[in-house]
């Protein structure tokens, strides 16, 4: 870890030279990306933590990093020797970032950070909790940047436009159902950064972020107008000539820093100050009022079309396949060939990519035997490829992209002996999960409401997870999208956002038993009206995922009748389903795997 | 209905006179209280509807009344013939006040409303929505009060100190712990109307309000300094005395809004906009800056001590011997002697005044016979007192005051013959009273999160409640307190409280059938620590409210055995407790009342 303490010291030198004191790091890129290109991740080269989500934070002489519940043990791990301290996020007396770096710094201290890659709502906080020490401010250099000499470029991707078939609804008429927005909203212009918003919109998809199929680039729209800001040497002409169509003007990437100053006097530009970065809204000409609000667009691409809702299906019967596919494999190993975690991963893509218009996967599989499942996001590199042993758990968590849209799965599988308290806990992470998936409520209710119906299992039992219960899915875009979500705990002001019949929301419980193994088992569920009587609009959820929950690690015993009966129900749907795709030894298998209990 | 009309009248001649074209009539004294002395009842004499929530609105054409879901039948039934138009409150559809009002003003026309009786933070979005308009605004004069000529005064009370074994923390401790929330906020000056505020900060209760024994009063304090604006002539010599041991002087009553124009420049005054009254915030010097925010005592004298809990159990016991004596009268029965909803009301009032130390009603006791269950917050009158019959449901919802705090409980009792489908309700409401009951979860939740652990078994069975699963009880004080309290809707910008371990609330799920019958079953749950581990403090809810629930409505195999469980559980600790102080005959029928099933 002597590297990361090296090029550590070489960015002080920087932030000497720029009489900088306190220097911050995000984990995002322009776009307050989740997953970000090669090019952006500036945080993992300073800090060696891989994960999606941490922002580091450099004085002349301490260094830190900010990250969630979901990747504490793997920071841990990884920041291990490199004298970077770890603040875990949200845990009791953990300060939080702006509180820290106000401490560290004092009149006449200056506080830098590139505001290409910070978003304006958290470029906020920090310029104020400077503001209160009376420190300077140093925003528009890439002082991280500059010590990083091999750093990637971006390279060229192939633009596509997904066709009606697929989208379900044109651009023209999603502009137009923007603009109505507008409208409510008093904006005369909007401006939008986030790249899966930008792709829907325009229904186009590219490669730019790995796994995420979208296009580096930023969008500008009037009532009459709207301008795309993107690379133009990747605009092919057959996309030039579909954007012409849609009344849509090609500028450079870059000019959008050069455009929004000359908005003028008056106008009102609707934005999301969380996602639109800080550059980009320091940029706007001072005449000009902000609206800081939600993008329009999260919540409609958030609601699947009726299209989009069938697609879906057939992606889900698809990945099911491919899934099952694996499940049988590993169920039926004869104990003379070496699996191990990779393996695992190369067999689920190679299942996966026998399935039509199949795009890749929609993040990198997580494939953890043992104790490795433990680490909610771990996933296998060469160096920690374990072999998958007949005993214990493996899990999987996987999600592929297809025209048909995107998917995200998990189960984890008995490989053979387990304790009895191995199978108390998945027969509790299995009862959490369809509590969920089963419920009934009326419209009206958030993701807020109904996450205890997965949790209280686990919590009757005395443990946990430390994540969300489940998270938006993107289609033919990020598999994590919001505004839908199922969790506990309310952010600051956030006004949890409604459930709305479309909106496909994951369903993910865990538990994770440090050093010892993990369990989670995640199904994608569908948001359907119920019945509608006196009392209001009744509302359900249908699953999407075909996949068996392993019933070698269940106790009947412990689930109640209603319990067993969803299960069994949700079994026969995937043997129904499944059957007629798979071979003759392939279904008796499943047959057996998808019993009644 | 001619004298609601004709009321109406000499209102709108008032209104006339002083060119009011909108005069809004709110339902509360001046302190934002939710019952109110006969002297406040204003709405109530120019509407005719007698419910403890409800806004008139009262034009030159028409007039309109909202209230919520608890009492749009009871509304519906008394608003008959007198032309007043029902607004139901959240129902889809249903314009806000703030927006009927805009509606109906116009450029010339003017709002009225009496600013004394008005909350400020009500008042100040009907005052936008007329400047919205270019409305002019009247808010000092009481056109309502004006026209009741034979209006009731306000009467003398009896002042007493509560003593330290029932409070369990004297008023200097209360007052440092305000003094420091003060401190906190930055505040030099602490405004508070909220009666039961003061009345727990004084450690003193009165008899002004009926079934809340609080006093008339303002508050007023600074770091060093604290009055207490009361009715002077009521003050006692004892109380004088006391109050000055504590270092609080006394001004008049209406004192108050002579000394907050004469606070000095740039003082801060904390106060919170939903208590206050508009005139008192209007009245308080320009040159002082206002902080809105909680009121420290509400957060306080939420959490009970463990004095308090200790008294709480004791209150609980009088009023489960109380109400479980009620329910052995009403199961042996006869049949000679006739009994009526105002039977039992009395029958109960003399059980608990058998008990030492009680102090009455905490709130006007609902008994609902067949029908009448279905309107939730139904009290008998002499023209509707139903007889009961050897058939069907009386619902019994009855709290008292004791010296040692005060109670809220439901029962719903079976008279005779049920129906499959009573049966099947009376289970689904006994299941989610105890699901939210034994309920385990990580602290940090808010009653948000619990509710639908409550609402499932309905909601899975197409039925709901319109009203919240629970509130917090105070402590001889309002038997409704915030601001803990289960339920499912986020109003507004609200934040929900967390439950914190001494917070008491109430489970109270509910299925009314108009014209057919009301179930409610109702206990009051003590927040707890629980487990203490890796995953954080556990936090479980003890049920304080000691009655059986009537097992001749329960169908076992509606129940999983877990839920079985917990009602044996529970109904083991009933017998446990209540046994020693029965009769023989009383404690033989409690046995098999309490039975496992």
């Amino acid at each position: 870890m002597e590297k990361i303490k090296e090029r550590l010291d070489r960015l002080r030198e920087r932030m000497k030279e720029n009489k900088v004191t306190v220097y911050v790091i995000p984990s995002s890129d322009c776009h307050e990306s989740e997953y970000v290109c090669a090019h952006y991740r500036v945080r993992e080269y300073l800090s060696g933590f891989t994960g999606s989500a941490g922002t580091l934070a450099v004085t002349m002489e301490e260094a830190g990093l900010w990250t969630d519940g979901r990747y504490f043990l793997q920071a841990e791990q990884q920041l291990q020797g490199t004298g970077i301290r770890l603040f875990r996020s949200g845990e009791p007396g953990v300060p939080k970032l702006q509180d820290y770096v106000k401490q560290k710094l004092s009149e006449g201290g200056k506080l830098g950070f590139d505001g290409r890659v910070m978003g304006a709502f958290r470029a906020e906080k920090l310029i104020e909790a400077a503001g209160e020490k009376g420190a300077e401010t140093l925003v528009t250099e890439d002082l991280a940047g500059r010590i990083w000499a091999d750093r990637p470029g971006i390279p060229d991707t192939r633009l596509y436009v997904l066709d009606l078939c697929y989208a379900g609804e044109d651009t023209k008429s999603r502009l137009a159902r923007v603009r109505a927005e507008m409208e409510k909203a008093g904006a005369d212009v909007h401006v939008l950064a986030s790249l899966c918003d930008i792709a829907w919109l325009l229904n186009i998809r590219g490669g730019d972020i790995p796994c995420v199929p979208v296009v580096l680039s930023f969008l500008c729209m009037t009532k009459t107008a709207c301008t795309w800001y993107v690379r133009e040497r990747i605009v092919t002409e057959e996309i030039r000539q579909y954007l012409k169509e849609c009344g849509i003007q090609i500028r450079d990437y870059e000019a959008v820093y050069e455009d929004l100053p000359g908005l003028t006097e008056g106008q009102k530009v609707l934005l999301d100050k969380k996602t639109v970065n800080y550059r980009l809204l320091t940029g706007i000409s001072a005449g000009a009022e902000v609206i800081d609000g939600q993008n329009p667009t999260e919540l409609m691409k958030a609601v699947k079309s009726e299209t989009e809702i069938q697609n879906l299906k057939t992606a889900h019967l698809k990945e099911g396949i491919a899934f099952t596919r694996l499940m049988y494999w590993l169920k039926n190993q004869s104990g003379t060939e070496t699996v191990t975690e990779r393996s695992v991963v190369a067999y689920l893509d190679a299942c996966r990519q026998e399935q039509e218009h199949c795009l890749g996967q929609s993040f990198a599989t997580i494939s953890a035997y043992g104790a490795n499942g433990a680490v909610v996001h771990y996933s296998p590199t060469e160096e920690s490829d374990a072999k998958i042993e007949p005993e214990g758990f493996l899990l999987v968590d996987a999600g592929g992209h297809y025209l048909e849209g995107t998917t995200d799965t998990t189960r984890t599988f008995v490989m053979g002996e387990l304790s009895l308290e191995q199978k108390r806990m998945f027969t509790a992470v299995c009862r959490g999960n369809l509590n969920l998936a089963y419920a009934r409520f009326l419209y009206g209710c958030t993701g807020y409401s109904l996450d205890i119906l997965c949790r209280e299992p686990l919590w009757q039992a005395g443990v946990d997870y430390k994540h969300g219960t489940g998270h938006g899915v993107g289609y033919l875009l990020n598999v994590h999208e919001g505004p839908n979500a199922f969790r506990w705990k309310l952010q600051g002001q956030e006004r949890p956002a409604v459930l709305e019949a479309g909106m496909v929301t994951t369903d993910e419980p865990g538990i994770y038993m440090e050093g010892k193994y993990g369990i989670r088992t995640e199904n994608e569920l569908l948001c359907v009206k119920g019945e509608n009587n006196a009392y209001g609009q009744f509302m359900e959820f249908e699953i999407l995922t075909l996949v068996p929950i392993d019933l070698d690690g269940i106790l009947p015993q412990e689930m109640t009748e209603t319990e067993r009966e969803r299960l069994n129900d949700y079994h026969e749907k995937v043997y129904r389903t499944l059957a007629p795709h798979l071979t003759e030894e392939e279904r008796e298998w499943l047959r057996v795997s998808t019993r009644r209990i």
